[in-house]
């Protein structure tokens, strides 16, 4: 019994707009160095304690316990795609945060310059990481050469920042994943792309057309110093993803400031309403096209930011912002208003975690838990218990009454 | 898509040391008889308490909801391995309670010897319960002219205590279930042993073996009274288990006074330490080889037996015998320290029960869940929430930092 069948089989229109305010890394931890108290606990937020004592809590496991998420599937998980089932690889998300606009078979790749002795072995795999405008020139000079591969692979190449770019293939009938085209340490050649299933016609053709592209792109650098080379790491395809209106009946709209979220929010089909500099900017933006979607995806990146830097106070002061212009949402009335993260990114840690993120909903019918706050312990014992965050867009869809009773 | 394999991609080597300590048969129930406290919360722990106001806490469903487990499910999970898919026979357990050794692919026999009358019928399915000295001459007549059957099995002997003894059969090509040679009541004979499924020949070759011995053995009994006849039950063969060491890249230690827990441990390939005759000796021992292992599991009995006997102030006292000897434990400075039980034995229920234990969890990066002791109501509200057991290893290697990021 496949339960996303089930929902889909129940679903019916939505009553008003839902809308879901994702705090990257928002989840914390009680820990001594930061007097037992996390971000939220800390922060002053009138505006999502006054939500807390009408709403509902709960926490949220992204993937799996134990298991740590990027943000990757930390976001399909919100999205209501199991991150074990939709698996997005490096390379695809590496092109998405660059902006770059992928279709379902693209091959995309992690791409970084190095520096090859006279023999081809790798002495530098960053090429002692040169600037981002010589990154440039250097793609500049493979993209002139090199546009398309002898089968028809169109090949896109876009650079990024320091050494780092990336490559995209787009052509019919390939797959990844493709082993790595590089040592993974200096000392060595760099060793041929190869399909990781043998057996795979479609990983074959894309491997031979990785080695097609070395056989191309290698003569051009010849000569030049430090960059003289690039190695290729986490070479994938864009997954076919069902499509996000399709699998909920709701028409998306994505508002986020960094390219890798938009980039993800695409993966399932959203529309992207561009141009915000700040959450504030992001919710007026949402105000203004509110009556063109019937969900909002908006995406606040400062929480995770600090807390990835293990900047304490700096997670507390980006939370009060948010916190601030959450009214410009409110006055727009959501029927369904769900503020979380993608997930833990504890001060303590000054990193991603698998720490459950704590989930705050609002409805008329989301019932009240008898919890003043939104923070961590509050939502240990919310009505909403802990589960699996690719629920979440169920409950939301349960609250816009868009789901049918199940049985007589 | 296997989660275990999706956790054995991620792992990386631990950071420091993990222990885990259970207090067989923890959890238990607030009711009227017992002034609506439970064991944890009447005993007096202040080092419990220490570590509860700097852990988090939820609680473990052993098996399934309402399904009391056996020690051998309630250990499986916690060593990681989900109890319905590694099911262990009960002629499994009784060798191993009785310290004997099996290796992979031993059929093991609980047997009990009985009395017949002249037409073969069972009067007396316990034989009187005759004494252990009797049990042990007449397990000593039987090995000393079994000790192969005719395809070169070999047949191991072992006296338990009373009336009761453990058959192994150790040879090639055998496999378990295999129907009881025991008609369950008095007044029938003992069916044949038969393969449950008939089309199995590795079950059918361990069946004709059993058949064989028992053609051997009866004769031999003759004459005997009140003990001329036996009966075998939950007829099993020892599964093949993953390695604890090859499943999560820790090298383990069982430390245990009980034969069965370190039997246990050794099913899953666990080195065991052994010699100690209290909790403190275990903590002591575990001190002394801290060195040479990763892990620690360290069982304590007696929350188990005082709740098997319905003694509540007995139980209370054996948590503050446990509680008094933790700082042992403490000083080694364990990186993780889980603090469970493999089960509740609520004293209102006298035996083992489904309610799902306790668990505490402490490492630098579990955080505190604002609770100032460890008890069941608590960790109800807990972060860890309530989850299966078979899931607390890898809580345990998450906060080791065993796992990498999963996807980027």
């Amino acid at each position: 019994m496949n339960i996303d069948s089930v929902y889909s089989g129940l679903t019916l229109a939505p009553k008003g707009k839902l809308a879901l305010v994702v705090m990257d890394g928002l989840g914390d931890l009680a820990v001594a160095q930061y007097g037992f108290k996390t971000p939220l606990e800390a922060a002053r937020t009138p505006n999502l304690d006054q939500l807390a004592r009408q709403g509902s809590q709960g926490r949220m496991i992204p993937v799996a316990p134990g298991i740590t998420p990027g943000s990757g599937p930390g976001h399909l998980g919100l999205f209501g795609y199991d991150p074990l089932e939709f698996q997005v690889g490096r390379g695809v998300i590496e092109a998405l945060g660059l902006g770059l606009e992928l279709k379902a078979g693209d091959i995309a790749a992690r791409a970084n310059f190095c520096t090859l002795d006279e023999d081809g072995i790798v002495t530098d795999r960053r090429a002692g990481r040169i600037e981002t405008d010589v990154c440039e020139e250097l793609c500049s000079l493979l993209s002139s050469s090199i546009q398309f591969l002898e089968d028809g692979t169109q090949v896109i190449i876009s650079p990024g920042k320091g050494h780092r770019f990336v490559v995209i293939f787009r052509g019919l009938g390939m797959e990844g994943p493709i082993s790595d085209a590089d040592p993974n340490r200096e000392g060595k050649k760099i060793p041929a792309a190869s399909p990781i299933d043998p057996s795979s016609a479609a990983q074959t053709k894309a491997a031979n057309n990785i080695r097609e592209f070395y056989q191309k792109a290698l003569p051009l650098l010849v000569g030049r110093q430090p960059a003289n080379g690039f190695l290729m790491r986490g070479i994938a395809h864009q997954p076919a993803i069902p499509l996000f209106q399709e699998r909920y009946t709701l028409k998306p709209a994505c508002i986020a400031i960094y390219p890798m979220y938009k980039g993800l929010a695409q993966l399932v089909g959203m529309s992207k309403i561009e141009g915000a500099h700040s959450i504030a900017e992001e919710l007026e933006l949402c105000a203004k096209h509110w009556d063109e979607f019937d969900y909002f995806f908006i995406h606040f990146k400062d929480t995770d930011m600090h807390g990835e830097d293990g900047n304490f106070d700096a997670k507390v002061k980006a939370i009060e912002t948010l916190d601030a212009a959450l009214p410009i949402l409110l006055n727009k009335n959501p029927e369904v208003l769900a503020i979380t993260g993608d997930h833990s990114t504890p001060c303590a840690v000054a990193g991603h975690s698998w720490h459950p993120q704590p989930v705050l909903l609002n409805s008329p019918i989301s019932g009240w838990d008898g919890l003043d706050r939104f923070t961590e312990k509050n939502a240990n014992s919310g009505s909403l218990g802990i589960f699996e965050a690719r629920y979440l867009i169920r409950h939301m869809q349960a609250n816009a009454k868009m789901f049918d009773k199940f049985g007589a």
